[in-house]
């Protein structure tokens, strides 16, 4: 029986944690739900049945195989290094130790054996994870000298109640012409805010370098040049990505697609005459990142391609990484090691 | 007294030439509405009074000093080349003399005078235009070596009828969490399309070459490489663009600023610190393009520069270079050379 626990149950990411546990072949296993104090003693649905949920403390939660926190960064920095010694794994959502040296930055398909002898585990951003499980089977095959990104990235990234507010305020906008705000700087309904995150003093956004330092880490390659920009998009829960990479090998669409179409993690939508290309419409809820609109990008001569690519931000971008993350290391005896 | 007509009135474009035609200092005009058969006979508000729409035909649509065709690439393949004989200048919308070697495309800030000895005129792709009215002081100073561009196109590109199936569609999705289409190949609501008009042998799509050679065109430098992404977003008219460029000399963010604060039909917002960036909530409505972002983007060493854009499709982006072209060849006199 394993014995699990998901902190911050409410929000948008420990809702689809608990989701992808009851999808996942976990078999057996014991679940205890956590939150903060406002919601102890709601109950939840879960696919194991309803809980009720239990006001998070440190006493209380230990001896689980895998915690999943959902929380804050500010969270994960006060109790995530002790939940990992009194706990075998924790997973953190969170950025807070993304960058940690101390600290694997994993994506199952990438770099799960980075996991060993590890008990606190870093999540990577959303952005990141859903370029990355993409990129790295073009990364491995052609190396990687540019990429540029422009993201066009899902209020959910923002949380549940930025969600609401995308739906509240488009609806005011349709009735009255006005929409307000509150999870953003400016109205979202029908418009486009080039900015997540707070600035850093190179006048990129966090969100912006987290998709660099992060991927370099993934991959363990700083050598890669990475430049983003990030867009939020009044869409509801699925990040899209255009990306234009530099390899440095030469590469092809067709031998590109061949990869990609062996690849775990990713779906090729690219059959742009019958219109079948990447969309939140088609990629939110799914497990897999679409990948479409493979072309040679002529301006990196025979090095250059272009593509784009979709993911459910809440999924393979936070809860299903996650809990893959737990999956596989139950399947390779990472427990009790 | 300047005669002008326009072709067009009750398209999305074609209103808005007319708003600009009584914005812009013209002077006294006479204005002649047309339309096809099915508007005919109708009224249409101008800043002139309200006009009567003429049936347009070939044998009375002459002796203007200024013809705008706001219709299709169909009717100006028909019909422009004659107009451009039995009037002083023809201003084209559609896209279909934009690349022949016997008409100008024109942008007034960067290249009027490629109009002297032309009757038929040429008016950009509005994605193009946008960037180029920004690109090109830039350009100026620094040249241009690479040139990536990720788009976030509005739906009135499609036009008007585009721009209204957002709206119901929207409000449909609210109410039943579900959306159709006409218009689009599939829904727009709170979804991307990364596929604007047909697709070409080289996958990419004609609204992405079309930047990549109207830029060539209007820049007269066939040296500068452009790869572009256009996707579709559900916004009303204002398109933004994610830009980054490699000069062809060293390039540094202050140094753009200060040449984009000095140029002609830009607008510098680009104070993040206090979310202050281009949006299409703020350029929609607005003459000059927004350019924002603006930051050295490293992994084109000391010639890396990223920036945000963002302006109206229907103004910058047609009806209002249309008319500031119209403009500007009256001031120099163009007429009657």
């Amino acid at each position: 029986m394993k014995k699990i626990a998901v902190c911050g149950v409410t929000g948008a990411v420990g809702k689809e944690v608990l989701r992808c546990l009851g999808h996942l072949p976990f078999g057996e296993l014991s679940l205890t739900c956590y939150a903060s104090e406002r919601s102890a003693g709601k109950e939840v649905q879960t696919p194991f049945g309803t809980q009720t949920i239990e006001r998070f403390s440190m006493e209380e939660c230990r001896g689980f195989d895998v915690v999943f926190l959902c929380v804050s960064g500010s969270f994960s920095s006060k109790y995530g290094k002790q939940l990992s010694i009194q706990n075998e794994v924790v997973i953190d959502n969170s950025s807070y130790f993304r960058l940690d040296d101390d600290v694997p930055l994993i994506i199952p398909e990438i770099n799960l054996s980075r996991c060993k002898g590890h008990r606190l585990i870093s999540n990577p951003n959303c952005t990141t994870a859903i370029l990355a499980v993409a990129l790295y089977p073009i990364y491995r095959q052609f190396s990687l000298k540019r990429v540029i990104v422009s993201t066009y990235q899902a209020t959910s990234g923002s949380g549940q109640a930025a969600m609401d507010e995308l739906a509240s305020q488009t609806a005011n906008y349709l009735k009255s012409g006005k929409a307000g705000h509150r999870q953003f700087a400016h109205p979202i309904p029908f418009n486009l805010l080039p900015a997540i995150d707070r600035f850093e003093a190179n006048g990129y956004t966090r969100e912006e370098m987290k998709v660099v330092h992060e991927t370099r880490k993934i991959f363990d390659d700083d050598s890669i040049l990475l430049s983003t920009t990030a867009v939020r998009v009044p869409t509801f829960r699925a990040h899209a990505e255009s990306v234009t990479i530099q390899t440095q090998h030469p590469v092809t669409p067709d031998a590109v697609r061949e990869i990609l179409q062996n690849a775990p993690g990713v779906v090729v939508k690219d059959d742009p005459q019958e219109q079948v290309y990447p969309m939140p419409l088609t990629s939110t809820g799914q497990y897999d990142v679409e990948v479409g609109r493979i072309r040679a990008n002529p301006i990196f001569g025979e090095c250059g391609l272009d593509f784009f690519v979709c993911g459910d931000q809440l999924l393979k971008g936070a809860a299903l990484n996650a809990t893959q993350i737990a999956l596989q290391l139950f399947d390779a005896n990472h427990f009790k090691q």
